[in-house]
Protein backbone atom coordinates (compact mmCIF):
# COMPACT_ATOMS: atom_id res chain seq x y z
CA UNK A 1 0.00 0.00 0.00
CA UNK A 2 0.82 3.75 -0.10
CA UNK A 3 -0.12 6.54 2.13
CA UNK A 4 0.57 9.88 0.10
CA UNK A 5 -0.72 13.30 1.18
CA UNK A 6 -1.04 17.10 -0.64
CA UNK A 7 -2.02 20.41 1.32
CA UNK A 8 -3.25 23.18 0.14
CA UNK A 9 -3.08 26.14 1.74
CA UNK A 10 -2.60 30.35 0.83
CA UNK A 11 0.96 30.35 0.90
CA UNK A 12 1.47 27.25 -0.94
CA UNK A 13 1.44 23.32 -1.65
CA UNK A 14 2.61 20.58 0.90
CA UNK A 15 3.27 17.07 -0.34
CA UNK A 16 4.26 13.79 1.71
CA UNK A 17 4.65 10.10 0.42
CA UNK A 18 6.21 7.43 1.53
CA UNK A 19 8.31 4.28 -0.48
CA UNK A 20 7.17 1.36 0.26
CA UNK A 21 5.52 -0.73 -2.58
CA UNK A 22 3.96 -4.43 -1.75
CA UNK A 23 2.64 -7.41 -4.11
CA UNK A 24 1.83 -9.26 -0.72
CA UNK A 25 3.71 -8.56 2.48
CA UNK A 26 6.58 -10.70 1.68
CA UNK A 27 7.50 -8.96 -1.72
CA UNK A 28 8.37 -5.42 -0.76
CA UNK A 29 10.31 -3.17 -2.52
CA UNK A 30 11.08 0.75 -2.13
CA UNK A 31 10.15 3.03 -5.17
CA UNK A 32 9.45 6.90 -4.70
CA UNK A 33 6.22 7.70 -5.57
CA UNK A 34 6.86 11.61 -5.92
CA UNK A 35 7.68 12.78 -9.24
CA UNK A 36 8.29 16.81 -10.48
CA UNK A 37 8.30 17.81 -13.73
CA UNK A 38 8.68 21.63 -14.40
CA UNK A 39 11.24 24.22 -14.84
CA UNK A 40 12.86 26.09 -12.09
CA UNK A 41 11.03 29.56 -11.48
CA UNK A 42 8.66 28.76 -14.75
CA UNK A 43 6.20 26.00 -13.78
CA UNK A 44 6.02 23.13 -11.52
CA UNK A 45 3.75 20.11 -11.67
CA UNK A 46 4.05 17.35 -8.72
CA UNK A 47 2.39 14.26 -8.69
CA UNK A 48 2.43 11.62 -5.96
CA UNK A 49 0.91 8.53 -7.05
CA UNK A 50 -0.74 5.24 -5.43
CA UNK A 51 -2.21 2.21 -6.49
CA UNK A 52 -0.69 -1.12 -8.99
CA UNK A 53 3.25 -0.46 -9.68
CA UNK A 54 2.90 -1.20 -13.25
CA UNK A 55 0.26 1.10 -13.69
CA UNK A 56 2.37 4.72 -11.86
CA UNK A 57 5.02 3.60 -13.78
CA UNK A 58 3.23 3.51 -16.96
CA UNK A 59 1.57 6.57 -16.16
CA UNK A 60 5.03 8.18 -15.50
CA UNK A 61 6.61 6.88 -18.37
CA UNK A 62 4.55 8.35 -20.41
CA UNK A 63 4.22 11.74 -19.14
CA UNK A 64 8.32 11.64 -19.60
CA UNK A 65 7.52 10.52 -23.35
CA UNK A 66 5.57 12.81 -24.07
CA UNK A 67 7.67 15.64 -22.63
CA UNK A 68 10.67 14.09 -24.67
CA UNK A 69 8.21 14.02 -28.16
CA UNK A 70 6.79 17.36 -27.52
CA UNK A 71 3.61 16.13 -27.53
CA UNK A 72 1.03 18.42 -28.30
CA UNK A 73 -0.41 17.56 -24.73
CA UNK A 74 2.30 17.77 -22.11
CA UNK A 75 3.52 18.62 -18.86
CA UNK A 76 5.50 21.57 -20.09
CA UNK A 77 3.37 23.37 -21.98
CA UNK A 78 -0.21 22.30 -20.77
CA UNK A 79 -1.98 25.66 -19.36
CA UNK A 80 -3.53 25.03 -15.87
CA UNK A 81 -3.40 21.78 -13.84
CA UNK A 82 -7.29 21.18 -14.07
CA UNK A 83 -5.69 20.29 -17.69
CA UNK A 84 -2.76 18.22 -16.47
CA UNK A 85 -5.39 16.26 -13.75
CA UNK A 86 -7.69 15.39 -17.04
CA UNK A 87 -4.34 14.26 -18.79
CA UNK A 88 -3.54 12.01 -16.47
CA UNK A 89 -6.84 10.42 -15.80
CA UNK A 90 -6.39 9.31 -19.59
CA UNK A 91 -3.11 8.58 -19.53
CA UNK A 92 -3.72 6.10 -16.42
CA UNK A 93 -7.05 4.67 -17.72
CA UNK A 94 -5.00 3.82 -20.77
CA UNK A 95 -2.58 2.17 -18.62
CA UNK A 96 -4.77 0.56 -17.09
CA UNK A 97 -6.19 -1.00 -19.83
CA UNK A 98 -3.06 -1.35 -22.11
CA UNK A 99 -1.77 -5.21 -20.81
CA UNK A 100 -4.43 -6.40 -18.65
CA UNK A 101 -7.77 -5.31 -20.12
CA UNK A 102 -8.41 -3.65 -16.92
CA UNK A 103 -10.06 -4.39 -13.12
CA UNK A 104 -9.59 -3.69 -9.77
CA UNK A 105 -6.52 -5.02 -9.99
CA UNK A 106 -4.49 -2.66 -12.11
CA UNK A 107 -5.78 0.71 -10.63
CA UNK A 108 -3.88 3.53 -9.57
CA UNK A 109 -4.66 6.67 -8.07
CA UNK A 110 -2.68 10.27 -8.46
CA UNK A 111 -2.32 13.39 -6.53
CA UNK A 112 -1.62 16.42 -8.88
CA UNK A 113 -0.69 19.51 -7.81
CA UNK A 114 1.51 23.10 -8.57
CA UNK A 115 1.35 26.03 -9.75
CA UNK A 116 1.32 26.59 -13.82
CA UNK A 117 2.03 30.12 -14.95
CA UNK A 118 -0.86 33.19 -14.19
CA UNK A 119 -2.37 30.33 -12.76
CA UNK A 120 -2.69 29.77 -8.64
CA UNK A 121 -1.45 26.76 -6.88
CA UNK A 122 -3.37 23.89 -6.75
CA UNK A 123 -3.95 20.24 -6.20
CA UNK A 124 -6.08 17.65 -8.04
CA UNK A 125 -7.32 14.02 -6.84
CA UNK A 126 -7.52 12.03 -9.99
CA UNK A 127 -9.18 8.81 -8.94
CA UNK A 128 -8.81 5.33 -11.04
CA UNK A 129 -11.71 6.14 -13.03
CA UNK A 130 -9.63 9.28 -14.56
CA UNK A 131 -12.43 11.65 -13.02
CA UNK A 132 -10.59 14.03 -10.23
CA UNK A 133 -11.21 16.17 -7.43
CA UNK A 134 -9.55 19.32 -5.72
CA UNK A 135 -9.59 20.92 -2.45
CA UNK A 136 -11.60 23.50 -1.06
CA UNK A 137 -11.88 26.15 1.96
CA UNK A 138 -13.05 23.73 3.43
CA UNK A 139 -11.09 20.81 2.59
CA UNK A 140 -7.50 21.80 1.86
CA UNK A 141 -6.06 18.02 2.21
CA UNK A 142 -5.84 15.49 -0.41
CA UNK A 143 -5.10 12.06 0.23
CA UNK A 144 -4.08 8.92 -1.68
CA UNK A 145 -3.45 5.47 -0.20
CA UNK A 146 -4.22 4.15 2.94
CA UNK A 147 -5.98 7.34 4.67
CA UNK A 148 -8.02 6.72 7.07
CA UNK A 149 -5.79 6.33 9.97
CA UNK A 150 -4.64 9.74 9.42
CA UNK A 151 -7.60 11.33 8.97
CA UNK A 152 -8.52 12.26 12.12
CA UNK A 153 -5.55 14.56 12.56
CA UNK A 154 -5.42 16.51 9.40
CA UNK A 155 -9.21 17.21 9.78
CA UNK A 156 -8.27 18.48 13.04
CA UNK A 157 -4.94 20.73 12.19
CA UNK A 158 -5.24 21.45 8.62
CA UNK A 159 -6.91 24.66 6.78
CA UNK A 160 -6.04 27.35 4.69
CA UNK A 161 -4.71 29.55 7.19
CA UNK A 162 -1.98 27.68 8.83
CA UNK A 163 2.44 28.05 7.71
CA UNK A 164 4.25 25.93 5.44
CA UNK A 165 6.04 24.78 8.07
CA UNK A 166 2.75 23.39 10.40
CA UNK A 167 1.50 21.72 7.10
CA UNK A 168 4.70 19.81 6.55
CA UNK A 169 4.86 18.50 10.31
CA UNK A 170 1.20 18.01 9.89
CA UNK A 171 1.70 15.78 7.08
CA UNK A 172 4.87 14.07 8.87
CA UNK A 173 2.81 13.10 11.82
CA UNK A 174 0.14 11.95 9.48
CA UNK A 175 2.30 9.73 7.95
CA UNK A 176 4.48 7.99 11.28
CA UNK A 177 0.47 8.01 12.32
CA UNK A 178 -0.47 5.27 9.42
CA UNK A 179 2.78 3.70 9.67
CA UNK A 180 2.22 2.82 12.89
CA UNK A 181 -0.99 1.16 12.05
CA UNK A 182 0.00 -0.21 8.76
CA UNK A 183 2.81 -2.09 8.26
CA UNK A 184 2.87 -2.03 3.95
CA UNK A 185 3.51 2.11 4.66
CA UNK A 186 7.05 3.02 5.14
CA UNK A 187 10.05 5.07 4.82
CA UNK A 188 11.90 6.33 2.80
CA UNK A 189 9.24 9.60 3.54
CA UNK A 190 9.23 12.46 1.07
CA UNK A 191 8.12 15.96 1.70
CA UNK A 192 8.33 18.85 -0.50
CA UNK A 193 7.19 22.03 0.09
CA UNK A 194 6.07 24.53 -3.00
CA UNK A 195 5.65 27.94 -1.66
CA UNK A 196 3.31 30.02 -3.98
CA UNK A 197 4.49 31.81 -6.85
CA UNK A 198 8.54 30.27 -6.06
CA UNK A 199 7.70 27.66 -9.27
CA UNK A 200 10.20 26.35 -7.19
CA UNK A 201 10.52 22.39 -5.98
CA UNK A 202 14.42 22.72 -4.56
CA UNK A 203 12.62 22.65 -0.77
CA UNK A 204 12.46 18.61 -1.54
CA UNK A 205 13.51 16.49 1.95
CA UNK A 206 13.86 12.69 2.50
CA UNK A 207 13.61 10.84 5.23
CA UNK A 208 15.35 7.33 5.40
CA UNK A 209 14.96 4.54 7.90
CA UNK A 210 17.34 5.32 9.66
CA UNK A 211 15.78 8.82 10.31
CA UNK A 212 16.88 10.08 13.89
CA UNK A 213 14.45 12.52 13.59
CA UNK A 214 11.68 10.23 12.11
CA UNK A 215 12.37 8.13 15.33
CA UNK A 216 11.82 11.01 17.60
CA UNK A 217 8.72 12.58 15.98
CA UNK A 218 7.28 8.94 16.41
CA UNK A 219 8.32 8.61 19.74
CA UNK A 220 7.12 12.15 20.58
CA UNK A 221 3.78 11.82 18.82
CA UNK A 222 3.54 8.60 20.61
CA UNK A 223 4.23 10.59 23.82
CA UNK A 224 1.41 13.40 23.21
CA UNK A 225 -1.07 11.22 22.03
CA UNK A 226 -0.75 8.78 25.96
CA UNK A 227 -0.75 12.17 27.22
CA UNK A 228 -3.52 13.71 25.39
CA UNK A 229 -5.77 10.69 26.51
CA UNK A 230 -4.80 10.85 29.96
CA UNK A 231 -5.34 14.55 30.09
CA UNK A 232 -9.26 13.89 29.45
CA UNK A 233 -12.03 14.49 31.96
CA UNK A 234 -13.43 11.12 33.55
CA UNK A 235 -16.27 9.85 31.75
CA UNK A 236 -19.62 11.00 33.17
CA UNK A 237 -21.61 7.81 33.19
CA UNK A 238 -25.30 8.80 31.79
CA UNK A 239 -28.19 6.93 33.39
CA UNK A 240 -28.02 3.49 33.48
CA UNK A 241 -29.05 1.65 30.50
CA UNK A 242 -33.00 0.59 31.11
CA UNK A 243 -32.65 -3.00 30.40
CA UNK A 244 -36.56 -3.57 29.26
CA UNK A 245 -35.66 -1.48 25.80
CA UNK A 246 -34.00 -4.28 24.24
CA UNK A 247 -33.42 -8.11 23.81
CA UNK B 1 -21.73 1.79 8.31
CA UNK B 2 -20.77 0.93 11.64
CA UNK B 3 -18.01 1.47 13.89
CA UNK B 4 -18.13 -1.43 17.11
CA UNK B 5 -14.92 -2.08 19.11
CA UNK B 6 -14.30 -4.53 21.87
CA UNK B 7 -11.48 -4.27 24.41
CA UNK B 8 -10.44 -7.66 26.02
CA UNK B 9 -8.16 -6.69 29.03
CA UNK B 10 -7.25 -8.73 32.68
CA UNK B 11 -9.73 -7.62 34.37
CA UNK B 12 -12.62 -7.82 31.83
CA UNK B 13 -14.53 -6.55 28.70
CA UNK B 14 -15.64 -2.99 27.72
CA UNK B 15 -17.81 -2.93 24.46
CA UNK B 16 -18.55 0.20 22.47
CA UNK B 17 -20.93 0.60 19.53
CA UNK B 18 -22.80 3.21 17.46
CA UNK B 19 -26.12 3.31 16.13
CA UNK B 20 -26.38 4.59 12.57
CA UNK B 21 -27.51 2.13 9.82
CA UNK B 22 -27.69 3.50 6.86
CA UNK B 23 -28.37 2.53 2.62
CA UNK B 24 -26.78 5.63 0.73
CA UNK B 25 -26.55 8.47 3.29
CA UNK B 26 -30.28 9.54 2.22
CA UNK B 27 -31.96 6.27 3.93
CA UNK B 28 -30.15 6.33 7.40
CA UNK B 29 -31.85 4.91 10.38
CA UNK B 30 -31.01 4.12 14.35
CA UNK B 31 -30.28 0.50 15.29
CA UNK B 32 -28.55 -0.86 18.45
CA UNK B 33 -26.16 -3.08 17.31
CA UNK B 34 -24.98 -4.41 20.53
CA UNK B 35 -27.46 -7.62 22.28
CA UNK B 36 -27.08 -9.04 25.28
CA UNK B 37 -27.87 -12.98 26.47
CA UNK B 38 -27.71 -14.87 29.41
CA UNK B 39 -28.39 -15.20 33.04
CA UNK B 40 -27.23 -12.65 35.17
CA UNK B 41 -24.55 -14.07 37.80
CA UNK B 42 -24.22 -17.58 35.38
CA UNK B 43 -23.49 -17.08 31.74
CA UNK B 44 -22.85 -13.66 29.45
CA UNK B 45 -22.60 -13.57 25.73
CA UNK B 46 -22.45 -9.91 24.47
CA UNK B 47 -22.87 -9.20 20.52
CA UNK B 48 -21.85 -6.32 18.43
CA UNK B 49 -22.95 -6.23 14.26
CA UNK B 50 -21.31 -4.71 12.07
CA UNK B 51 -22.92 -4.78 7.63
CA UNK B 52 -25.68 -5.70 5.77
CA UNK B 53 -28.79 -5.21 8.39
CA UNK B 54 -31.00 -7.55 6.92
CA UNK B 55 -28.25 -9.74 7.88
CA UNK B 56 -27.59 -8.96 11.14
CA UNK B 57 -31.02 -9.02 12.06
CA UNK B 58 -31.58 -12.24 10.38
CA UNK B 59 -28.69 -13.66 12.44
CA UNK B 60 -30.09 -11.96 15.84
CA UNK B 61 -33.03 -13.40 15.03
CA UNK B 62 -32.12 -17.05 14.77
CA UNK B 63 -30.23 -16.98 17.88
CA UNK B 64 -33.25 -16.03 20.13
CA UNK B 65 -35.53 -18.15 18.19
CA UNK B 66 -32.92 -21.06 18.80
CA UNK B 67 -32.81 -19.77 22.66
CA UNK B 68 -36.73 -20.20 22.58
CA UNK B 69 -37.09 -23.72 21.05
CA UNK B 70 -34.00 -24.61 23.32
CA UNK B 71 -32.10 -25.66 19.78
CA UNK B 72 -29.20 -28.05 20.35
CA UNK B 73 -26.77 -25.31 19.91
CA UNK B 74 -28.23 -22.45 21.78
CA UNK B 75 -26.76 -19.29 23.74
CA UNK B 76 -27.86 -20.39 26.98
CA UNK B 77 -26.15 -23.76 26.97
CA UNK B 78 -22.78 -23.42 24.62
CA UNK B 79 -19.94 -24.60 26.51
CA UNK B 80 -17.55 -21.80 25.30
CA UNK B 81 -17.37 -18.72 23.49
CA UNK B 82 -15.15 -20.02 20.68
CA UNK B 83 -18.24 -22.42 20.11
CA UNK B 84 -20.19 -19.80 20.09
CA UNK B 85 -17.90 -17.49 17.50
CA UNK B 86 -18.44 -21.09 15.34
CA UNK B 87 -22.19 -20.71 15.74
CA UNK B 88 -22.60 -17.12 15.19
CA UNK B 89 -20.12 -17.41 11.54
CA UNK B 90 -22.34 -20.25 10.80
CA UNK B 91 -25.72 -18.74 10.98
CA UNK B 92 -23.85 -15.24 9.25
CA UNK B 93 -23.24 -17.45 6.38
CA UNK B 94 -26.89 -18.77 5.97
CA UNK B 95 -28.60 -15.56 6.20
CA UNK B 96 -26.15 -14.02 4.24
CA UNK B 97 -27.35 -16.83 1.31
CA UNK B 98 -31.02 -17.22 2.11
CA UNK B 99 -33.06 -15.09 0.13
CA UNK B 100 -29.81 -13.39 -1.89
CA UNK B 101 -27.66 -16.70 -2.61
CA UNK B 102 -25.08 -14.32 -0.92
CA UNK B 103 -22.44 -11.75 -2.31
CA UNK B 104 -20.28 -8.67 -1.00
CA UNK B 105 -23.24 -6.74 -0.16
CA UNK B 106 -25.38 -9.14 1.93
CA UNK B 107 -21.73 -9.63 4.38
CA UNK B 108 -21.65 -8.97 8.24
CA UNK B 109 -19.06 -8.85 10.57
CA UNK B 110 -20.07 -9.64 14.61
CA UNK B 111 -17.64 -9.37 17.65
CA UNK B 112 -18.85 -12.09 20.16
CA UNK B 113 -17.74 -11.89 23.47
CA UNK B 114 -18.66 -12.33 27.17
CA UNK B 115 -17.88 -14.84 29.47
CA UNK B 116 -19.32 -18.51 30.39
CA UNK B 117 -19.49 -20.94 33.50
CA UNK B 118 -15.65 -22.27 33.68
CA UNK B 119 -14.21 -20.31 31.46
CA UNK B 120 -11.98 -17.08 31.34
CA UNK B 121 -13.56 -13.99 29.25
CA UNK B 122 -13.09 -13.57 25.76
CA UNK B 123 -14.12 -11.83 22.43
CA UNK B 124 -14.09 -13.01 18.96
CA UNK B 125 -14.56 -11.36 15.83
CA UNK B 126 -16.55 -13.23 13.41
CA UNK B 127 -15.84 -12.38 9.68
CA UNK B 128 -17.86 -12.42 6.64
CA UNK B 129 -17.19 -15.79 6.03
CA UNK B 130 -17.68 -17.15 9.21
CA UNK B 131 -14.39 -17.95 10.59
CA UNK B 132 -12.89 -15.70 13.71
CA UNK B 133 -10.17 -14.42 15.39
CA UNK B 134 -9.58 -13.73 19.25
CA UNK B 135 -7.25 -11.26 20.95
CA UNK B 136 -3.62 -11.77 22.66
CA UNK B 137 -1.37 -10.05 24.99
CA UNK B 138 -0.62 -8.10 22.15
CA UNK B 139 -3.50 -6.97 20.40
CA UNK B 140 -6.17 -6.30 23.13
CA UNK B 141 -8.68 -5.04 21.10
CA UNK B 142 -11.13 -6.22 18.38
CA UNK B 143 -13.03 -3.39 15.39
CA UNK B 144 -15.58 -3.92 13.30
CA UNK B 145 -16.76 -1.34 10.62
CA UNK B 146 -15.16 1.70 10.14
CA UNK B 147 -12.31 0.77 11.78
CA UNK B 148 -8.98 2.53 10.65
CA UNK B 149 -10.00 6.16 12.01
CA UNK B 150 -9.90 4.83 15.32
CA UNK B 151 -6.76 2.61 14.81
CA UNK B 152 -3.94 4.67 16.14
CA UNK B 153 -5.34 5.84 19.40
CA UNK B 154 -6.39 2.43 20.00
CA UNK B 155 -2.75 1.00 19.54
CA UNK B 156 -1.28 3.44 21.63
CA UNK B 157 -3.19 2.98 25.00
CA UNK B 158 -5.14 0.03 25.20
CA UNK B 159 -2.70 -3.08 26.53
CA UNK B 160 -3.91 -5.59 28.46
CA UNK B 161 -3.13 -4.35 31.96
CA UNK B 162 -5.11 -0.77 31.68
CA UNK B 163 -8.47 -0.26 33.93
CA UNK B 164 -11.47 -0.99 32.91
CA UNK B 165 -12.68 2.87 33.22
CA UNK B 166 -9.47 3.39 30.94
CA UNK B 167 -10.60 0.67 28.32
CA UNK B 168 -14.23 2.45 28.38
CA UNK B 169 -13.17 6.21 28.03
CA UNK B 170 -10.65 4.76 25.08
CA UNK B 171 -13.20 3.04 23.46
CA UNK B 172 -15.04 6.31 23.45
CA UNK B 173 -12.14 8.37 22.58
CA UNK B 174 -12.01 6.04 19.26
CA UNK B 175 -15.82 6.14 18.49
CA UNK B 176 -15.99 10.33 18.82
CA UNK B 177 -12.98 10.36 17.05
CA UNK B 178 -14.78 7.82 14.30
CA UNK B 179 -17.82 9.69 14.03
CA UNK B 180 -15.54 13.01 13.29
CA UNK B 181 -14.30 11.54 10.26
CA UNK B 182 -17.59 9.44 9.07
CA UNK B 183 -20.42 11.08 8.91
CA UNK B 184 -22.24 7.05 8.85
CA UNK B 185 -21.80 6.21 11.98
CA UNK B 186 -23.40 8.40 15.03
CA UNK B 187 -25.05 7.98 18.38
CA UNK B 188 -26.83 6.53 20.20
CA UNK B 189 -23.47 5.28 21.21
CA UNK B 190 -23.54 2.57 23.84
CA UNK B 191 -21.13 1.10 26.25
CA UNK B 192 -21.10 -2.14 28.60
CA UNK B 193 -18.52 -2.52 30.89
CA UNK B 194 -18.30 -6.36 31.78
CA UNK B 195 -15.58 -6.99 34.86
CA UNK B 196 -14.48 -10.51 35.01
CA UNK B 197 -16.48 -13.29 36.96
CA UNK B 198 -19.35 -10.98 37.44
CA UNK B 199 -21.57 -12.77 35.00
CA UNK B 200 -23.38 -9.38 34.86
CA UNK B 201 -24.11 -6.62 31.80
CA UNK B 202 -26.17 -4.15 34.15
CA UNK B 203 -22.89 -1.80 33.61
CA UNK B 204 -24.63 -0.50 29.97
CA UNK B 205 -24.44 2.98 29.49
CA UNK B 206 -26.04 4.62 26.44
CA UNK B 207 -25.21 8.23 25.37
CA UNK B 208 -27.71 10.29 22.86
CA UNK B 209 -27.45 12.28 20.36
CA UNK B 210 -27.98 15.22 22.70
CA UNK B 211 -25.67 14.26 25.77
CA UNK B 212 -23.53 16.36 26.95
CA UNK B 213 -21.05 14.23 28.02
CA UNK B 214 -20.58 13.58 24.37
CA UNK B 215 -19.91 16.69 23.24
CA UNK B 216 -17.38 17.73 25.61
CA UNK B 217 -15.76 14.84 24.79
CA UNK B 218 -15.40 15.56 21.64
CA UNK B 219 -14.10 18.73 21.84
CA UNK B 220 -12.15 17.93 25.00
CA UNK B 221 -10.35 15.28 22.55
CA UNK B 222 -10.22 17.96 19.61
CA UNK B 223 -8.49 20.77 22.54
CA UNK B 224 -6.19 17.54 23.46
CA UNK B 225 -4.82 16.64 20.10
CA UNK B 226 -4.34 20.28 18.70
CA UNK B 227 -2.28 20.82 22.01
CA UNK B 228 -0.52 17.30 21.33
CA UNK B 229 0.07 18.81 17.64
CA UNK B 230 1.62 22.04 18.87
CA UNK B 231 3.54 20.55 21.79
CA UNK B 232 5.49 18.65 18.58
CA UNK B 233 9.73 19.57 17.97
CA UNK B 234 9.61 21.50 15.04
CA UNK B 235 10.82 19.58 11.74
CA UNK B 236 14.76 19.27 11.78
CA UNK B 237 15.01 19.35 7.99
CA UNK B 238 17.30 16.66 6.61
CA UNK B 239 19.75 16.75 3.77
CA UNK B 240 18.01 18.50 1.29
CA UNK B 241 16.96 16.24 -1.67
CA UNK B 242 19.87 15.47 -3.78
CA UNK B 243 17.84 16.39 -6.96
CA UNK B 244 20.26 14.25 -9.46
CA UNK B 245 18.21 10.98 -8.22
CA UNK B 246 15.15 11.09 -9.47
CA UNK B 247 13.34 12.39 -12.55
Amino acid sequence: MTYCVAIRIDSGLCFVSDSRTNAGVDNVSTYSKMFTFGHEGERQIVILSAGNLATTQGVIGQIKKDIKQTAQTNFLTIPTLEDAADYVGAISLEQQEKHTGGGAKYEASFIVGGQLPDQKHAAFLVYPQGNHITTSKDTSFLQIGESKYAKPILDRIVGPGISLDTAALCGLVSMVSTMRSNLTVGPPIEVLIFESGSMSVEKRYRFEESSEYLRQLNSSWDDRLREAFNNLPPIAWSRAWDKSVEN
